[in-house]
């Protein structure tokens, strides 16, 4: 099977220009297929702060309320996709922008519990669209909406999004799927940015959950790797955005296996 | 050859939900290959006005500075262009949302006279891209927005991109352009909306606008419209968007025809 490799950025990096371009250019210069999922940053709350569109938060989730629908559709779908396509561009990656609604890639419902206002729980990845988009070597790269098919747009969170996608294409490519964030990879509990667990399977994770080695804060994430490697992904990498090339290589970042 | 139709929208429908999505129904049942290309309406000088991002409107045309280029990526890639494509998904229209960066799909340079800003002059549309897409059945849904393949964003005229599009389909497809706005068509000097020209060829057109018997605001489309019809459109039609269907089969509008 080719690979493919399924890479969400988000957090600081969509903010910081000089981080995010350097960022585009290295994904870029991956070779093969390749899908960029990316989340929204602090953009879509200093613009609702402009707008003065009042921001609720609830149990520490942003409630999405028409208006702050509206915002997240421009800034995800608007700024910051295009942009990232432009650079990608720039640098000779054909890559075309998305949202979940545009050619019926991401299926959702609203969900129904908590009250969050206009966020989709995925029902269904549209293997076809992405597989066209690869043979073709277009780049998809998501901004993390959905649509209900019943014409309303859902706000959906990225890495559920590039979970879902990497899981449903993983019947057709061997698929990684990658998460990068501020750390270099999976920390002992040490906080000790040195100590990066390079490699983690079901049984040795399961250890550390149990004797408290892992930062704690890193457990939804890992529940959730660990999720895509049991659902056919073949492996999850967890790391540094700027260690990128290194991520894939496994030299740096953990890299989440199945047993 | 197969048919495509690339159609036109802007100006008021943008603005106005319920006309909006009356089109759309409408636009969502035509069958066979189609392509929408959508203005901005005044959702951008608005969100502009929400932003106090002061507009510079120089010769009645308005100056893209880099905050009103930001505004425009914002409301036409995204806000627009997502909620016209959630919606013709809601009717069972496969719709996919892009502007000329995406798959590299219009490539501009930025316009060099006039001083008018991130305002780019079209060099290329990509066929391969687009063809693909009607091969799979997509739709293209188009935000007028190009890139000049270095990394920049252009605000490009709608009516220039459909134009741009449907000339160079033309080798491929039985090209028709329609052109929609709030006339039932080219209209006599008389401003009487019943009088409405239902074929124009160049012949005519030349002896009519000798004549004066041609609405003056009317000459810089037709224009536009001819030169595309001598480019290799089959057709441009010129009418209400609340007529589309019958657009199509010639019984309302205006048909602009080669010799």
């Amino acid at each position: 099977m080719d690979k493919l490799y399924i890479i969400k950025i988000g957090g600081n990096i969509i903010d910081d220009a000089e981080r995010l371009a350097g960022l585009l250019r290295t994904f870029a210069a991956i070779k093969g297929n390749r899908i960029l999922v990316h989340g929204g940053g602090k953009l879509a709350s200093s613009m609702a702060a402009e707008l003065q569109v009042p921001q609720q938060i609830v149990e520490g989730r942003r409630i999405t309320d028409a208006p702050t629908l509206k915002i997240i559709t421009m800034v995800y779908a608007g700024l910051i996709n295009k942009n990232i396509v432009a650079a990608l561009q720039e640098h000779q990656c054909n890559a075309a922008g998305f949202c979940g609604a545009d050619g019926n890639a991401i299926t959702a419902h609203r969900r129904i519990s908590g009250n969050f206002g206009f966020v989709g729980d995925i029902d269904r990845v549209n293997t076809d669209f992405f597989r066209s988009l690869l043979q073709q070597d277009i780049v998809p790269v998501i901004a993390p909406l959905t649509h209900d098919g019943k014409g309303q747009l859902l706000n959906t969170n990225a890495d559920t999004i590039a979970s879902a996608i990497a899981t449903a294409l993983s019947p057709f490519y061997n698929t990684s799927l990658v998460y990068t964030f501020e750390k270099p990879g999976v920390l002992l509990q040490s906080y000790d940015e040195s100590a990066v667990i390079s490699e983690l399977r079901p049984a040795n994770y399961a250890a550390m959950k149990k004797s408290g080695a892992i930062f704690a804060g890193m457990i939804p994430k890992l529940d959730n790797a660990f999720a895509a490697v049991s659902a056919g992904v073949s492996k999850v990498i967890i790391g540094k955005a700027e260690d990128l090339p290194l991520l894939l290589t496994g030299e740096k970042g953990t890299t989440i296996l199945h047993d």
